[in-house]
């Protein structure tokens, strides 16, 4: 049977540690798994374009010229992805994150939702175009066995991941 | 030269008239376009779903029900549409807003988003792929007058609009 | 506000009569359709390659050539489809159906599936790429009211569809 | 001369050995094929979505949940398939092949469809748009023989796989 | 129903009257085709290119100007076309019409082959990509009104068209 | 025969009258084209951005605003245009007609390029991925006449334009 | 800089010893370049079908099941391939080799014609497609050293080659 | 994380050093890029065409084929290019540059322009559908550090590369 590596993208929140525990589950289940990201280090991110293009007085130009920047990498990672993971944390607009879902479904992408069920009516529209809704990274990382060997849950996730 | 009707989809916020005042400030320049939107009428949105297919006692099924039916109508509209207004209100996660945009700039069509300075930051991203970054709905009606026809605004906007 | 017209494919089963059921439902809602199908004269569909090309001793090759004609109408009226029904009755393979369905979904064009609960397992992966399920044909007006210009039911589908 | 390994999709019926017939066949004549299928244990491919993401009451959503986690697997694994085959055994509804069928077929992906005569008539618009019909796994072998490496088969079709 | 015009590109041979009789036929049928083809008087859409542009002394680039130039109005007239007739006379290389085949094909686009028996073997590639192969023009008409209305031949062509 | 209107885009150059002459050799030819152009104003086409949403100091940002703004009209009138006509005139970069260019080949759109001789070596890549190259504005309307209608040129083009 | 190897279909004619020509310029030029082809052994590409599917009385039918099968080899070597090189030998129709040009146009694929002068004319919408046309297949070795490498042939091809 | 190597192609000018110093800056900092561009030797591109398939006596058909034998090269390069640069030198035309720069958006391929203040207001198209404007080549290594690693630039643009 063949032996793809799957490309998966983590889009979305940077304030808590879900792509490591994704990551680091993935490395556990041994899964052919490549993953990528947006760069998440904030300020780096927002300050990018201007280190390295020139400063901006303006703070809208100044975001432009990271956004812009960081595009390019974020776009192209998506594209190549075969499946996306959108994760909405408990703060922020992170509409970034809401844009990356509407990108991957515009292309045909299969993309999952990670974010806690008080975001659920908010997020229904952009669950609704999604395969799978997830409450915590250990799910991805299941779906992912899942997905790519078959392999089912040890535990089944009632008991394991508070939904 | 051509007489074309241009397509123009009002994508997001529900709460405020800024649909109406573009209606009206192409209806009174006399601009050959046809808008489009997604229902705006709150609680029909959110219950269209099981309306018409059925109740779901799970509130999360209910949400899926409807956020699958308005899809069919606002992803449609989009693919159609040549160019999309994409509004973030002062409130609320607006998330579906982030993901029409995302959508439209994945199939190449153009957007202008339309919201206050306040929010400049959080969608450096959204406003960052975008054409044009109005704060008020008439500088919306001010660039369709200029895209279709030429027209200038008779006003310069830094006296008109606050920005 | 737009008056598009909206293009409605409508797939499947030929023995029963929800065709006419959503053809007369849309004429008196008004609803500005144009609906399509396949031709569903069941012995003309069988036939029409022979009858027209010239006869096949074996049945394999005269069904090819009925098979290869009518898809120049059903694969052309589908892409240009801004919607799809796809209809499974109680009897039957139907597998054109099911054809059809993997046909728009590969093309990002929405559907809806018409079916009784009792294929509901049998049909769980045509129906997990649906945009919405229905029972009845009725309700399938009833979606288009609402898409296409917000219309609640009158009475909710609970009551007037057993579901 | 090109040495590119093809990817080929098992689609359909999951009761039968015809996949394990395939894979055998293909490491016997040693050629530069890699496989794909969807998740063949039956319960499994039931149940993974709730197992994973939660358990539901109702049987409709249980299947909902199960079919687009799958859809994740199926429907990348066809999208990169140079070749799909569709397999119908002689039991069961097997709508869902005849989605992937169509599915492919409107990516332009050619595929083989696999099944007995009996099915002949029913399926006869999923053969008209298929490059080949087979009735034995043992032909689908041979075609790929064929296909990459212009090998022609020992014995005649006629005596070895009755058709 | 819909009333949909269907667009027919009558692609090929430019020396027989074939056009005329699948143009009186259609219009006998009543059908709601519109035709197009490419500039069928030979001289000028040899001289078309140099007769615009500017003469060349080397025939190589006299070609080339004029090939160029109808390139534009067939590659946009197949591009939109429903369905594409592809004719092969009895006569010369007719290289052109398989290139239009194949221009089709790629983009998904039907065609009905129509030519003589005795190209049979030669065009098997081009047949095999064909909805259909028809031996005289009225067969082609016959397939229209079938595609379009489900209309069945008044005689079945065993006996008209001599296969 | 098909009544086909053909929509064909006038990019580059906006200081010399070649649009008005095309425009009216259309006219006088009575050819079911539909012009479409950029804004031709020079000042508006550089102070629409700021005259409408908000003035900048920096001329950079000042540009940048029309550049997008003007983007929205002229690429979404290049992606539905069957034939685009690129004029690079005598003086000036015009960098934006050939970007223009590059737009259309990418999308499989065909174009012309109006162009004096001098401009002939320096223009090879575009020319050389163009349909024709004309030197005088009414070798644009023969070539359109010839297009739609296989109409031809009343004097042969060596002695009324000057090559 | 960049180690692509390049992916060549050759296409066309197989009775002569131009793709040899074409495979021994390459490794005598070190190129890394990947070719690829149909079958080219006749009776084997004639007879496929039939020898792996099952005998049909009717030679229609015979090569129908030849040339489908064919065609799930040639149409995905030439989706995936970077160029295409098309050879029309002195004899036969060779109307595939024209369908492989159609085909590779419609994508996008860039291609090489091969062939004597004497089918300049009747080739002349083929060759007006093409992005170069040659003679002999050493201008095809000396095209790719050039397009990979910038390798500038050791004599010019006037004196080389007769053209 | 993905070991993802990224394939960024090098338009444009060809007088400088530009390409050298990326090339060097990105070996330097150990980025997993392949880097790509076309033929720069300048002679080169201009006869390549000749030299391969037969001189000709007009210099217009002398430069188009070797036009048509570079852009073999050219676009396949920029249509599997993650990235493109383009880069506009002070002196020329260089319409090649901005050609590939349309070519590259519509693609939906992300590209930054490289290019002095000086032709800013003349390349405000070229700038407005680009993710991001540099002065000197560094800067496009910088971005590239950034884009496929996170790596912040050392030393700060502004005092580093003058803007």
């Amino acid at each position: 049977m063949s032996e793809k590596r799957w490309s998966v993208y983590l889009s979305g929140e940077i304030h808590s540690d879900w792509r490591e525990r994704i990551e680091s589950g993935i490395a556990e289940a041994g899964l052919p798994v490549d993953l990528s990201a947006p760069i998440t280090v904030h300020e780096d991110s927002d300050d990018c374009g201007v280190a390295i293009f020139g400063a901006e007085p303006d703070k809208f130009w100044h975001d432009r010229k990271g956004a812009q920047l960081n595009a390019m990498r974020t776009q192209t990672l998506i594209r190549e992805a075969d499946l996306v993971v959108v994760r909405f944390g408990e703060k922020y607009k992170q509409w970034n994150a809401a844009f990356d879902a509407g990108f991957a479904a515009a292309l045909g992408i299969p993309y999952i939702t990670l974010h806690p069920e008080q975001h659920d009516h908010a997020l229904k529209e952009v669950d609704g175009a999604a395969n799978a809704v997830a409450r915590e990274p250990e799910q991805v990382v299941q779906a992912l066995a899942y997905i790519i060997s078959g392999r089912m849950p040890a535990v089944m996730s009632g008991t394991q991941a508070a939904e």
